[in-house]
């Protein structure tokens, strides 16, 4: 029987209706950006398996790695123990993260990241005597699919069967260039009547919104609000984080740096689930004290998995190679490029792109999941490229191995498609 | 300078306070039940890194099909495609599950997993048009540190700067053999008057709140009520799956099995996270409709890791070997001898032991995590032994393949730690 068959029996797959789309596709290899389902059909893999795989799947330098540390140390209880690979990881990553972040939390997905985020900034101000429970949040934010996480996500669009469990969350309008002033006076009257623990941010790109960008001046000015009325603001980079963006993180294209960051998927390249809540030493510093009760009591039993840290550290290695930092450049040019060429055609409404993330807006409207999108992925897969396109939005962010030849290859199949929509 | 040193600059540790225990050991090298710590000293993992490396640290069998895994299929997006990994252990699994289970939904830890079991049991009443949306579960239950699971779990000794943002639960004692009438006489009372969705539950063994056991048919005739009243039934089986209790599930020791089941620790044998959110083939059906909201959209981006899958594959082979099997049966006949030798000591209050799990609870009040702890923590360490006391409870949840050899000395030395009590 194949795959794709007895996949149905016994199998539960996520962000999926199985009555309307019963079929899963079968793939059984991965190498470099081609996936190779069980009928030895090949596709480009222009999304990177969700913003993960950005050194290419199965990558020789990532996992040769991960195969020796196996050897060594395959696990060890975070709370009572540390290891090479967690210390490395934290000299390596403190170097890379934007100024003024110090600490290195783990956990094991961008959900819980976020969780240990709010958690952080609830405790934060409970250990200095204050109550704030409030956040504020932008309008069409994604953070994760736990509770505190689905609570400050606006784009919470399937969340009716759980909206009376979310917390009660303040949203602005994303800064576009014409409204900050109006942002910061709604803000004024936000902070003026409630105790506000913190801003839960995607820095410039919205990922799951459909790679929506916004302005990094205005973002800067609300940063710079937060802060001056002692807000902590928190980024959740975990779709931005490690080179999407060009920069190594987005919040390095604002002035001002955020004090906590939520870091997944590149995070470990594609190998296995992991995650990281970072943040200042100021932070830190309010959780130290006299009682366990002051500590940070926020835990997962796989925190700072000695395998998935060796494959992060190898992927910071590969992400700092001349050799990536020039394909990070040559995939922006070529977006551009690409943009330009088809910016005029009757089928698209706007084009947006910032270092490897590219995003097409159609001409039309469309549901989330709906009809247009079955009928463009279908368009895609035939073709032998994996897109995934959201709503009107179709978007790529492909591994920074990716070959010019794949990647023109990617943008013809995306300007056919042009034609059905 | 030595990784202790090192791991205080820029490290943050789950559960522990960094003012009064600035420490972390550093681990070197694991293989078997042995860890080695960086100036060479050798430890005994008398809890399998919290219940997770059961077939002892870096296994080959385990990690050589892992690394073959990892040159096949490193990472794919679970909601768009299957693979093999994933099938077969779906097939795998629903053989050893408890009767009833027959669907397998991924996710990344045991408190996201937990929180997915929520979510399905809000959004299966939902589904049928039906608003519940109040949760039963056990006074001293534990089951994760995410928003929902600290909700459910009634061991929140810490989660004073959380409480307003948890659910209401109403908690029941757990049954002890004399106590189900009164139980029962409380449910009644409180399904009149509240919609319940699901009641949540360690099943047998509770083991956070220090390996407390309760009684297996009180614990049935709970079930039996929230079956016959039509209130889901969720068992946590985190701690106790995958043979610990003796059998495969500890609900495999209860007639009336649980609607939905969470499963990780040892799922992937100390490998790398996951977890699963299993349940009934009625369950899933409550979510087949002709509209994605009717779906499940709970989603995190490394669900069904084919790596992960890998090492839970060749850890359920281990498990149903003879060898396996055998080697539990030698430990929990070891634990019965050691409980009968250690009973009548002035500082034992009282000992319990199923399967491999032994807990020794002592003949003194202490703070979960007070100086009792800290003293008994650095006596076991001196000698060689890694166990993790909680307030008053020494316990032993070690790896399968201990020999008798290494456990002796497990006892010998918790024995030696009665005389400093």
């Amino acid at each position: 029987m194949s795959l794709k068959e007895r996949d149905k029996k016994h199998l539960w797959h996520p962000l999926k209706q199985h009555h309307t789309h019963p079929d899963s596709l079968a793939i059984v290899k991965a190498h470099g950006c081609t996936l190779v389902d069980e009928d030895g059909n090949a596709y480009i893999d222009a999304i990177a398996s969700w913003y993960t795989s950005m050194f290419g799947h199965c990558n020789d330098y990532i996992t040769s790695r991960v195969s020796y540390q196996m050897q060594q140390l395959d696990q060890i209880m975070f709370s009572d123990f540390t290891h090479e690979p967690a210390v490395k990881l934290s000299e390596e990553l403190i170097k890379i993260l934007p100024q003024g972040q110090n600490r290195i939390f783990f956990n094991d997905n961008g959900s819980t990241a976020v969780e240990g985020a709010i958690k952080m900034a609830l405790q934060y101000y409970f250990n200095k005597s204050e109550k704030r429970s409030t956040f504020i949040a932008f309008e069409d934010g994604f953070h994760g699919d736990t509770f505190g996480a689905m609570s400050v996500s606006g784009l919470s669009i399937y969340n009716g069967p759980f909206e009376d469990f979310l917390m009660d969350i303040k949203r602005i309008p994303v800064p576009d260039g014409t409204n900050t002033e109006e942002i910061l006076t709604t803000l004024k009257t936000i902070i003026s009547s409630e105790a506000i623990a913190g801003f839960v941010y995607e820095p410039l790109v919205q990922g799951a919104a459909g790679m929506k960008t916004h302005d990094a001046v205005g973002l800067n000015a609300l940063l710079k609000f937060f802060k001056s009325n002692d807000i902590l603001t928190i980024a959740d980079e975990v779709m931005t984080g490690f080179g999407k963006t060009g920069k190594s993180f987005a919040s390095d294209y604002i002035e001002t740096k955020p004090d906590i960051i939520c870091l997944s998927k590149a995070l470990t390249a594609g190998l296995v689930p992991m995650a990281i809540t970072s943040c200042t030493e100021d932070i830190y510093k309010a959780f130290l004290g006299n009682t366990i009760a002051k500590g940070f009591m926020h835990c997962h039993t796989y925190s700072a998995n000695p395998i998935a840290c060796t494959a992060s550290l190898a992927s910071i290695e590969l992400l700092q190679t001349e050799d990536i930092q020039n394909s990070i450049k040559r995939i922006s040019a070529s977006h551009k490029a690409f943009e330009k060429k088809i910016e005029n055609h009757p089928s698209v409404k706007t084009t947006r792109s910032i270092g490897v993330i590219l995003a097409i807006d159609l001409n039309t409207t469309a549901n989330r999941y709906g009809d247009l999108r079955d009928k463009l992925l279908s368009h895609f897969m035939k073709n032998g490229v994996f897109l995934r396109p959201l709503g009107n939005t179709i978007y790529i962010q492909p591994p920074y191995v990716i070959t010019e030849e794949e990647l023109q290859k990617v943008y013809s199949t995306i300007k056919s498609s042009l034609e059905i929509v």
